[in-house]
């Protein structure tokens, strides 16, 4: 702690921490190349931030395989004290049923501990005290968390057989005490649903049009790129001509509930990835501090480029390099 | 003709007719009440326009009833040596298909006076030469049309059963040889559908994305309003982040395309609609003559609020309000 504080002034008890990777980047946007973090650097890290939002695919895993001391790393966050959120825009499974895809492979994380679109939909509606019913586009996440709230809902998996003719005079009948409709992915979308949900947000009086998020690809199998939850929304602001209230990546409902949660400003929490236009950009957005890791898809070359804008404030060749200073940070601990 | 010559200057043989109604507006732009056409006003649009481009609901029918006098009126142009043109956005049905609409209201068309979107879609691919295959998302108009142009199609009615359960490794072919993706009103929209078309935008090289329209709202039955096809091109647009080309209204691509074939100015066409901000709006922006009919949906009192800031060059009660200028019009023709 002695050797932390003498190397790293903003630390003192009691000071706002300066932040030398920012000063650093401050004085040097234009310096390339960005050189990745320094132990000093990656103890600074560790020292003012409480709070870590991973990004998964290319920070925690890659494909189906775990990257190698994922796991010890954070084991050696949790035993700092930091708290650990893995952040996801696929909103198909609860919290809970997101789980099962962790201790697939090998992860052991607790339900809190994952930020799925799903969730964010039911914290959201909570947070304004939304006592209404729900009309879901999407799949069993979404209506899992919103029993979890204790909110009502229809829609969802029982709408996917159903079918709209339009035969002379066919009329829908909706459900006029509907007050949001959420839309997440569904692989099972169609026109039944898009005209119920388009009935709610047209004629209900103040009816909310949530969207877990607008991704226009999702990975939900590996083979390849599929339409994301951006194709499910797209049809309900073409029929409706409202915008969402979006609540996952890249809205900062999400940073802000985490932030209130837990009582920490937005520089106490720091948000990792791989992508710098999505997870990097999110989290300057909402104030946090931001590590870009060079394990997904963001190259050293492309974090170089002189098109590329957005400069994290730490960069590791992988999330594990914060092992390198294991011992020097526990003690600081 | 003679009379007709004497008072309206600019009707003289060879010169570039002047246009008294705009001139009208000109000079009154801001004042109200906008009249209705005068006689003479009325006789110097026939004389002036050589082809008339009608919305339906509102100006030809209101809801499954003709309006009095539009069949007479219909005669009238045609005896005159009129082209007339149906618009509709509906893409459900071909130009052949939609016949059966005005035969049941006892209207006498030929299926070449009828301009859907479907066969704007088709049209406008045999404008630029295209020659390979067309995916559809949409119903048996597109597919019918494409067939008339001899251009090879996939997908439409076809995929309306298929299923995308997303599991582990599952992987969607596609046909390379799809160069364009037609977007088009589709009860039957599935995630099979949007997926496959996304493959051939986001993965065929030069790929086109053209939709029939855009519109939020449809009329498929009379007992309430339907998400348009806004809501298929909106998911289309959600997961490959491109914008398509609409041939549909409010597009120009119709207009140019009566106008060329027919070898006519912009100017010698005339749009008739019952709403300012579609039908009149539309031909205005495409430089039609514009004749707004009170029979549908704009009131007088919505005409000539402060607020409206689109001028028609002729207002009409009702289509019909032409008869009175019969005999008159038909002398000078």
């Amino acid at each position: 702690m002695q050797a932390l504080q003498r190397s790293l002034p903003g630390a003192r008890a009691g000071a706002r921490p300066v932040r030398p990777a920012r000063r650093m980047v401050a004085c040097t946007a234009t310096a390339r190349p960005i050189p990745r973090a320094t132990n000093e650097q990656k103890l600074d890290l560790l020292k003012r931030v409480e709070c870590f939002i991973f990004d998964c695919d290319g920070v925690i895993w890659l494909g189906d395989k775990v990257i190698d001391g994922v796991p010890e790393t954070l084991d050696m966050l949790r035993g700092m004290g930091k708290k650990v959120f893995f952040v996801t825009n696929n909103s198909t499974k609860s919290r809970a049923g997101y789980m099962s895809k962790f201790q697939s492979l090998g992860l052991d994380v607790k339900a809190e501990e994952i930020y799925s679109s799903s969730y964010a939909a039911a914290a959201y509606l909570e947070s304004i005290n939304f006592n209404k019913k729900v009309y879901v586009i999407g799949e069993t996440g979404i209506l899992e968390e919103l029993d979890l709230k204790g909110i009502r809902h229809l829609g969802g998996p029982g709408d996917a057989d159903k079918r709209v003719t339009l035969k002379s005079g066919e009329y829908m009948e909706h459900d006029h005490d509907v007050g949001a409709v959420v839309v997440g992915f569904d692989r099972y979308i169609n026109y039944y649903k898009i005209q119920y949900a388009t009935l709610c947000i047209r004629e209900n009086p103040g009816c909310l049009f949530i969207a877990t998020n607008r991704d226009a690809v999702t990975h939900l199998t590996d083979a390849q790129e599929w339409a994301g939850n951006g194709s499910m929304v797209g049809a309900i602001v073409g029929s409706t001509k409202r915008e969402p209230t979006v609540v996952g990546k890249p809205s900062d409902f999400m940073l802000k509930n985490i932030s209130a949660s837990l009582g920490l400003r937005p520089d106490q929490i720091c948000m990792v990835g791989d992508r710098l236009d999505t997870d990097i950009m999110f989290g300057k957005n909402g104030g946090l501090t931001t590590s870009l890791v060079l394990s997904g898809v963001t190259t050293e070359e492309v974090l170089n480029s002189p098109d590329n804008k957005v400069i994290p404030d730490y960069v590791l060749a992988k999330l594990p390099d914060l092992l390198t200073v294991k011992e020097m940070a526990m003690v600081a601990a």
